[in-house]
């Protein structure tokens, strides 16, 4: 008999709005053994992305809800503590979805070993796993990425919009970011070598990026909507692409903003700048994942490519962490450091 | 010398919303002499197009507006009177761009000859010309038409939207059209073979829509906007696509409508559901002119596709026609028949 205790986080209500700390509920209970063919696995690090918000929700999307009282999804890096299953044994190290708890029972599906000496094990929650590939194909595949392009990034600094940068910058593309906090837009320009950022803070947003994209833009990865939208819309240039990613900014929204509706400007400049938007969903992509690991793996071995993660210590952490990605105050990559990692 | 009088239609004023005839003004003067490599073209027909109302405002659109006193854009089928051009000779029947005048001037530029063997004449502006053009690319190369696509198309019975929904039959699926007067609709489906047509003059078009599509929406042709795009919006199924060719409904406005502002519940629908809203400008599809004709050619002699055209008489009709036109009051291709076709 088992006698690990596991740790969990439950959605305990559904978010009116923004989500509160009363939305979440933290249990204890025994973790499960495994039946034939699951293996347990110790969550190491867990990732916290916006979509989670969107899984807090009853309504139709594009994957199922939370069940109420069920434990909160989400991809994880883990250890595989006890096996019955003949494609994992006691040890290995393996990309999962266990979800915010401290075990999770598997069968195997959807799961995939990694290997410490390619990579540090946490990037296969970033730069190397889901968000990396979210930008990799919203750019290249969905965006259409070709010669000349200029480039805008919303959420430049976050785990998606700073692969997406880079990699336009290494295909040789002007880029500019959209960040909130100076730091960040100082980092993207600085660190990773955007070629501009400018704050949605700013009362001047408007202004700033029309200055930083004398050009007009041809593509704009979007990841926010509000302001930066509309920010960017006119600055659309012709058979501009706007993968649509995310709409963080809307995330959280009660009710619709305030009128006039601008559906039919922004129809009407969809006709006359011939311009392409395009909602897309990684897992829809699944196909570029090796091409994708190829790439950016090898980006980041040559240092091309850097990341930056931003880790928070503790499953006891993780509400308080998700609602600050909420609200942009991540720095990087958010992770939660739910066990020690036996790589570092 | 020459002794003919040209009648022409200038704008003589930018409309403020819906255009009145005083945005119009009818003059003569002589017609002009062909100079060297010119030729002069007596219009016998003038083809009316919703565009032409973009053209009327000074805006930037994608193309450049007709400059107030300057004669009303539009193409033209006509035949040549006098000819200095060595391509072209005194008789032949000519697609031009004469605009709304009895005789126009040209270098040949964009004229090509029509073979009255071939086709009518009056079809190089309609269903074998520009707006057929636009259908076929719209549908096929924009839209992405692809085995299973349920099809719904705005303007159904118009120059536009009749050939959009006829190929979408010859190719086998459900085409659902969307009309104002209930004869349209019923020409819609008795004549050009339909799966069904709703009407957006009704109080239940969102309804009547969806018993219509009781398996959603893969592709929508956009033609009108306003509520009919409303309507179609909650239909789209994953993966749909909605080339914007034209937006009728918004053409006049002069404010945009009232709030809630509903762009982020658009973006976020193209997002989830994973939508394509590309908009597009047929002479940037220039390249698929050769297929088009091949096809659509090919399936109007076959009598696979059928064409109606709404053809009225004389220049001075021109204006009260176009009026009707934004008003939906056109019933068929509409044209208007400058002088004698000597070819019928």
């Amino acid at each position: 008999m088992s006698t690990r205790t596991n740790r969990k986080v439950l959605l305990n209500a559904r978010p009116d709005g923004f989500p509160t700390e009363a939305d979440f509920r933290l249990v204890e209970a025994p973790a499960p053994e495994p039946a034939a063919g699951e293996m347990l696995v110790r969550t190491i690090y867990l990732s916290l992305d916006p979509y989670m918000r969107g899984r807090m929700n009853a309504g139709p999307s594009y994957a199922a809800p939370v069940e109420l009282g069920g434990v909160m999804t989400g991809g994880t890096v883990g250890q595989v503590v006890a096996s019955r299953h003949d494609g994992f044994a006691e040890g290995d190290l393996v990309l999962a979805g266990a979800g915010w708890q401290e075990y999770g029972l598997s069968d195997g599906r959807g799961v995939r070993k990694l290997d410490p000496a390619a990579a540090p094990i946490s990037t296969a929650l970033g730069v190397l796993g889901m968000p990396g590939l979210t930008a990799y194909v919203g750019l290249l595949e969905v965006g259409g990425l070709k010669d000349g392009d200029v480039v805008v990034v919303a959420a430049a600094s976050g785990a998606v919009g700073a692969v997406v940068g880079q990699i336009a910058k290494i295909r040789g593309h002007r880029v500019v970011g959209v960040a909130g906090a100076q730091k960040k837009c100082d980092y993207v320009v600085d660190e990773l070598g955007f070629d501009a950022c400018v704050s949605h803070r700013s009362d001047t947003l408007a202004g700033d990026l029309k200055a930083a994209c004398p050009d007009g833009v041809d593509l704009y990865f979007e990841n926010v909507g509000g302001k930066v939208f509309d920010a960017v819309l006119p600055l659309l240039n012709t058979f501009a692409r706007v993968p649509v990613c995310g709409r963080i900014a809307s995330y959280n929204a009660t009710s619709l903003p305030e009128g006039p509706n601008r559906v039919p400007q922004l129809m009407g400049l969809a006709l006359v700048r011939r311009l392409t938007i395009r909602g897309f969903i990684v897992f829809d992509h699944a196909h570029l994942e090796a091409n994708f690991l190829r790439d950016v793996g090898g980006w980041i071995r040559s240092g091309a490519l850097k990341y930056r993660e931003d880790v928070v210590e503790g499953l006891d952490s993780a509400v308080g962490a998700f609602l600050g990605l909420l609200r942009g105050e991540n720095f990087g990559k958010l992770l939660v450091r739910v066990s020690d990692d036996p790589t570092r």
